[in-house]
Formats: C-alpha cells, sequence, structure tokens
C-alpha cells in the first residue's frame, strides 16, 4: 500500500511543496512549490506537453486571463451551476457539504438532489453536526468561484476561474483564425484554476488553488470516429469501471480501447484516443495498471448535454480519486458563448458550410497527477537503509548530483569543474557536505537518477564513478562521456 | 522610430495576444496570449533563466500562492500603502489618477503627496475633468489589491498578490532550511501578479494582471560588496540617470559597473551586478544600448527604507517606461514579517551568530519587456516586400517552418518526413498552403530564423534549401544534418 504519511514528509522537508503562508497559521486549501516542486513541475508539464500536443499536429496551447467577467460564467453556466449543497451547524456555525455529511452518515448517494430534498433527509434521518451534535440548519447553494471587483468604480464583477476551458471557448474564433486551423484541431491550456472548496482535503489532492492542463479537441459533429491518430494507440489496454459494474458492486473490466468503441463503451474513437493515450501517460509515470481505471460518471453526476463523461481514476490511499476527467461536451459550450455573446464561433469548411465543431475535453489536474505519482515511486528500502523515489529521468527535480569523494586534495575544484561542465546542458547539483553515503541518501530521497563521483583515480585518468540510483551499481566513465552517458538516461530512462 | 501600431496589429492578428474576454467587450487591462505567444514567453523566461537563476549556483525557484491572506499584506504594507491617489468627477462620474491629472495639467511632479495637498493643488489650479469639464471630487487613497474572500463562511479576507515577492519572504525559511543554502543566496520566482490600476494602457504595458519574474538576493549585512559574479561584468557599460540630471534637465551617463560602484553612484557590488546582468541580457533580446537607461528613483519615489532604487527603462513610443525595478531593500521586509508573524527568520552563520539577511530585489516585467523586445526587432522591409521580425532563435517562437515546394509529385510527403524528424527536437511548423513566397512571408513576419524547402532535387539526393530570415540567403544541406545545422542556429544565433 502507498504510504502518504512518508511522502507528505519527504516533500514537505526538501521542498517540493510548502503550506501556503504558513508562517500567518497558512490558507486551507493553498499549496506552493518549493525549488524541487517547482523543477519537477515544469517537468511534469513539459513531459505532457510532448506527449499530448506536440505528438499531435495541431493542438495549439494559450494562456489566457485567470479574472474573467460575469458575462463569460453566465454563459457557461458556472454562476447557476457550480455550486456545493452546504449546510451550517446551529450552534457551532461549522460548515458542512450536505451531500457528504448524508453519505458518510446513511450511506445514500444524493449526487444532484435539490437544497430541499437534502434538508428532509437530514431531518428524517436525523443527520446532526459531526463536530457538536448540534442541530443542522436549511441546505443551501454555495458558489464555489472567488468573486473580485475590476476597476475603480468597483462595479465590474468579475471571478477567478474555476477551469481553465472557458478561455478557450471565449477564444476559439481568435485562435481559429490566427492559426487558419481546420477541423479537428485542439486548443490547449496549462494554468491555475481556483475554486472556493468548502473542505480542502488529502494533502494536495483537493486544492483552492491548482493548476489544469486541458485540450479542447473540436472536431466535425459527423467525425468523431474518424481520428486520424486513433490507430496508433487502439491496442492500449483500458480498465473500465461501467455504470452497471457501480450499480450491482462489480468490478471493472480490461478491455483494449479499439473494443471498447466496438462495444459501444466509448463513445466515439476521438474519445478514446485521449484515454488510451492518458493509460500510457500515467504507467509512464510509474503508477501501476491496478491502481487505474476510468469510472463512467453516473447518469446524475452527467451534465445533460454530455454524451460521455469518462474519470481517470487514481487509486490513493483514502480511495479512488479523479486525476483527469474526460468530457464528450458536444456542441453545448460553443453554442451557449454564441448566444450570449452574439458572436459567431461557426467553423467555415472547405465547401463554404458552416458547422459549430463537438468538443473532447479531457482535464488534468496537476497536483494530484504529481501527488499520486510521488505516491508510487516511493520506494521503502530497507537494505539501502532509507527510502528514494523511483522518478523517471525527465521527471526528476535533477537529473544528476555531482560530490567530491573528499574535500581536500584538489577533489572539490575538479568536482566543480565537472559540475560548471554539465550544468548548461542539464538539472545537477554539487554536494559535498557530509559522508558519500549521506550524500546519496539525500540525492535518492529526490530521486536523483544519476551520482557521479570524482575521487582520486579521477585527477590521474579523468574518469569518475556512475552511480546508478535504482540498483545502486556504479560504472566508471571518461568525463568526456558524461554529457553522451546523461542523454542516455533521459532517453532510456535509466543508467543501467 | 519604433511602430507600435504595427507590431500591435501583427501580434494580435497571428496570434502572440489576444484582448481577454474579447467576445463579451472585454476587460481593460487584461491580455491573454494565444498559441505563438506562449510559446515565445515560454522560451523568453527559459532565457532569463538560464541568465540569471542557472549561471549562478545558488538561485532557487519556487512557485506561491495568488491568493494570500490579510495578514501577509498588513506585515508587507501593502494594506497601507499600496495606494493611488484618485478624484471622481462629480458630472459624469469618471475616475482619475489624481497625480497624473495634475502632471498632466499644469506639469507639476507631486509623487508623495498626500489626498489633502493633491485636493487643494487641484482646486487652487482649477483642474477640471478631462471628459466633460465637470468639478472634481476630493482625492481620496484607493488601494490596488484585489480583495477576495476565501471559505464558505466568507469570512478570510485575502488579496491576489499585487507582486511575487511576499510569497518568497513568507516561505524563506523553509526554504532555507529545504536547501541548506548558505549567504549569499537567492530565491527567484516567475508567476502573475495583479493590480486593479485605474487606468490600464499602451498595450500590455500597463495591465491589471501581468507576469512578473524575481529575485530575491539575500546577503550578509556586511559583505553586499563580496560578490564573487561581480567580476565577470564589472566592465559592461551601464547607462545612468541620476538624480542630479533628472532635476537639472541633463542627460544620462555612460559608465562601467567597476566604475559605478566606485564612485557611489551604485550602493554596491551586489546591487551593479544584477544591472549589468540587465544590461547584457535586454541587449541581447535586440533592445539597443541607446534605448535603455538606468533611472535612479528620486527621493519622494523611494520607500524610507530603501538603499538604492534604480528602474530599467526602456524608450517605447510614448516615453520611457520601467522594464525592470531594482531595489536594494535592506532587511527591511524579513524585519517585518518576523514582527508580525512572530517566527524567527534569520539566518545562522558557521559561527552560530544569527543575522537578518539584507535583501537585493531585481523585478522583471514579462509583459512589458516582450513589448519593447518586439518595438525594437520589427523590420520594415521595403525591399523584401514585408516586415519581419528579428527575434533571437532562442526567443522566436518556431525555429523553422517546413515546406514542401509544390503540393504534387510526393514533395509533401517528403516534406512531412522532415518535419516527423524535427519535430521532437525542436519546434517546427509545415506548411504547404499559397506560394513558396507567401509561406516565407507568413514565416518571417513571426521572427521564424530558418525556411526548409523540399523541392525535386529533394527527391533525388536527400537535400534542401535552408533559407536565414535576415538574409534571405539559401543554402543546400543534407537532411542528415539538418538537426545539428539548426542546433547550431539556436547556438549562434544565426544561420549564417
Amino acid at each position: 500500500m502507498v504510504n502518504s504519511n512518508k511522502i507528505q514528509s519527504i516533500t514537505l522537508r526538501r521542498g517540493f511543496f510548502i503550506p501556503s503562508s504558513e508562517i500567518y497559521g497558512g490558507l486551507a486549501g493553498f499549496f506552493d512549490y518549493g525549488h524541487l516542486g517547482v523543477m519537477m513541475k515544469n517537468k511534469f508539464i513539459q513531459c505532457w506537453r510532448e506527449f499530448f500536443i506536440k505528438s499531435v499536429e495541431n493542438i495549439y496551447e494559450i494562456e489566457t486571463s485567470i479574472i474573467q467577467p460575469r458575462e463569460v460564467f453566465e454563459a457557461s453556466g458556472h454562476l447557476k451551476s457550480f455550486v456545493d449543497p452546504i449546510t451550517q451547524c446551529e450552534k457551532c456555525k461549522s460548515i458542512f457539504r450536505a451531500d457528504h455529511l448524508i453519505e458518510d452518515a446513511i450511506n445514500k448517494f444524493v449526487e444532484g438532489l435539490s437544497p430541499e430534498e437534502l434538508t428532509k433527509i437530514i431531518k428524517d434521518a436525523g443527520i446532526k453536526c459531526p463536530k457538536c451534535k448540534g442541530k443542522l440548519g436549511d441546505v443551501r447553494l454555495f458558489n464555489l468561484m472567488f468573486k473580485t471587483f475590476v476597476g475603480p468604480l468597483g462595479n465590474k464583477e468579475s471571478y477567478l476561474r474555476p477551469e481553465t476551458a472557458q478561455g478557450i471557448f471565449v477564444n476559439f474564433k481568435r485562435v481559429l483564425s490566427a492559426t487558419r486551423a481546420k477541423l479537428p484541431f485542439g486548443i490547449a491550456q496549462i494554468g491555475k484554476s481556483f475554486r472556493n472548496e468548502i473542505s480542502p482535503r488529502h494533502f494536495i489532492v483537493r486544492l483552492r488553488a491548482f493548476n489544469q492542463m486541458e485540450i479542447e479537441y473540436f472536431v466535425h459533429p459527423e467525425k468523431l470516429d474518424e481520428c486520424e491518430y486513433f490507430k496508433e494507440v487502439e491496442n492500449v489496454k483500458l480498465r473500465i469501471l461501467t455504470r452497471e459494474a457501480q450499480e450491482k458492486g462489480g468490478e471493472e473490466i480490461v478491455i483494449t480501447a479499439k473494443e471498447a468503441v466496438e462495444k459501444n463503451l466509448l463513445p466515439n474513437k476521438t474519445f478514446a484516443y485521449f484515454l488510451a493515450k492518458e493509460m500510457i501517460f500515467y504507467q509512464f509515470l510509474g503508477i501501476p495498471f491496478e491502481a487505474l481505471r476510468f469510472r463512467h460518471m453516473l447518469p446524475e453526476e452527467t451534465p445533460h448535454y454530455s454524451k460521455g463523461n469518462f474519470d481517470l481514476e487514481v487509486k490513493f490511499d483514502f480511495g479512488w480519486k479523479e486525476v483527469v476527467g474526460n468530457a464528450y461536451r458536444t456542441d453545448y459550450d460553443l453554442k451557449n458563448h454564441m448566444k450570449y455573446s452574439g458572436k459567431d464561433l461557426t467553423v467555415t469548411l472547405d465547401d463554404g458550410s458552416k458547422v459549430i465543431p463537438h468538443v473532447i475535453e479531457p482535464s488534468f489536474g496537476i497536483e494530484r497527477s504529481i501527488y499520486a505519482m510521488l505516491l508510487y515511486v516511493l520506494r521503502e528500502d530497507k537494505k539501502r537503509g532509507w527510502d528514494w523515489l523511483d522518478l523517471k529521468p525527465k521527471i526528476a527535480p535533477f537529473l544528476a548530483g555531482i560530490f567530491p569523494l573528499v574535500t581536500k586534495d584538489k577533489l572539490p575544484e575538479k568536482a566543480r569543474e565537472v559540475f560548471n561542465m554539465l550544468k548548461g546542458c542539464y538539472d545537477v547539483f554539487y554536494d559535498d557536505r557530509g559522508s558519500i553515503g549521506k550524500r546519496y541518501a539525500r540525492a535518492d530521497e529526490i530521486g536523483t537518477p544519476v551520482c557521479i563521483t570524482i575521487d582520486y583515480q579521477t585527477l590521474e585518468d579523468d574518469t569518475v564513478t556512475m552511480r546508478d540510483r535504482n540498483t545502486t551499481k556504479q560504472v566508471r566513465v571518461k568525463i568526456s562521456e558524461l554529457k553522451n552517458r546523461l542523454w542516455k538516461v533521459l532517453q532510456e530512462g535509466k543508467l543501467f
């Protein structure tokens, strides 16, 4: 089983994550990235970009404003629908998610019910405040968007975006005309979103400020099965938890992407393409097949316009949790923005006809994905005497640490030479504090794939040792070969 | 002179920038990045990171929360002091910056005066509303921070950060313990900041949401002249507009960094180091020496705790404007956060004594820097018949465009082969629309350094033409050499 306590302790101590505004008591639901966290996150994003964007010819990445005016969220439906049902204890004034309370108390699934219905259930079942046993007030809806006002008059009501997607739809026409793209094409966005969650929890899983990577992939409404890239991934195995299995308490099924489309488990090939890519990507990160599944969202969890919602879930220590939401949103978003803005957001086809494309949306949560990865790459190594992270070299904060065996006899100077030679090409660090064993341990603990040690032999023949993180085996190589060897580690994922 | 109209038109049309929420009438002071803008900005940031962070051994980049609680800004002084004086027209209700109004109307510099003093000046000088000639109301202070509330009770008053710096100070102790850094060391942050400007203007220069790159470089209070990197840059020439020159209407002086320290024009070598690096960096971007200057901030523009404030200014079409703020902030920030948080933010030295380090802060505005660069790399080329951007290959959105000469006889297939071979290594695009001349023009207009054309000879001997953006000269090279040639273009900055 994954060890969340240990991962949290390592990543806080070593500077991957820092509770936000901690010296002022913190702000629940907000985390900062320390220096190792920034390096790892940037690499994680770059891997994702290469895997999902650069591998396809026409997905265009944009970056839109975090603050958007009220009009955008009227059109998107967030003002009305991006709400959670809450209830407040009349005694201790604590606030709770009403649906979660009911689920916890009487194990009843209540997604989609109205505040009145929830209030009635709480009363009928006699559910009390979990903290003080006080009486719970009527359920009301709480909008999760952070509100602010723009301009000196303070009258321009605006919101921090709860997802990056709306910035994509709003800019659709501009991107289309600047890129001269033809269907199918995608627009991607990587960036921060904000949700005023009632109860942030599970370390960096449910945050109030988090990073997303979203793709809106626009397709001719009649051509969702003509995905040219599908062939590359059609034999990828997916684990799917069907609606039937959820209702009857059944298990996940294992099925190829191709079969899943043929059996109408998935709505179309374009949709299945993204699911298959996700399976590959999350396994590449180090999460095992058995800890991944696509859950078909239940009807009451699915918006009326959606023609298919499958969450990629990972098995955390506290249970299964979504890391990617996949939705076949049809033309709902563009149509609404056309209606509310009065602007033409259609695409003109080669024959001159106009069409509102359908959209497939894979939406990745960065922090929860990174946390899931970290949980599964932790190696609690009794034999070695310390824990280490089996991070992919392309993801690890540093590719190599560079150590002089001892801090005398010109070894530090030589080690600095090696460090200076490599630092322009790779993320490497220099360390000469403590015994060489302690330095290996510190490097392993942050997942550094290679340790390079400069010893007395180096002074004689310009060779150094390269130590492999996973096996602790060493090999002697010429300094002049280091750049190429490290390049190979990056490409092949390991030294040996 | 720079041509801002043309740069704005090119960058909007080609998808570098997009007015935010444009289909809903836009939101003044907010801009989005289109796909070319994202690519260029990411490269711009990467260049900066290599130049300012990776070139120094111990600057650590972190990423902190955009939303911070009220306590942070009480300690930093922003709640009290991050204000602009405003006045509202009693007739048309327009709001103006009172200080700007006065400066425009009677050419009087009023920075640092109180609202009462400004109100008196407006009355005495008979200044009226510039829009409707109505009577202006009393001057009051307007805080530029965007406020929001965290949590379902709506009682946790918080703000969108107006600068990334406070996140650094608040995390100082955590970074120190995770990195085990010794003085001097720096903490950097790249990210968005938000200021509710009274009147956003000048395209992407004065925005309400913008990106910053900030370094807080912490130094022993008595060792600011012991900067080990200063020697590398001591002979770099700086242009400085002294306070005296500003008061007497004099000119900038040209002086080396070393001389500037010796003559006490700059407070110390650590400070001078950053100024020299900035001179190199902005000239590398393509802004000429004559369009850059460091303006010594006047006493009334300088906070009481500061021991030196120099803005790096660029000459825009509308005048000189700050792109980097440099401040020697002493121990003001850490001391205040110690006081308000009650936490120990001192550094323990090797001898066991404790010290509150002093800090040098270079603070870069990303959008205005990029805009300044674009203005100066625009080449209005009558001879060629179209405009092009002389962007550095490391900054240009794409390194190369790949074109089949014609769209028949297997040339597109061959061109796609070349494209697929290169796209894993570099940012390249494929284009087969329109004449080859039009494709060159489109590539030039977004600053693409190299165009690679696949023609009939390619099918015979596997060679292609590489065309240099700046000279339009071509050279024939083997396809197998393309990767290396493009690598050289990146490193050397040009094909020829």
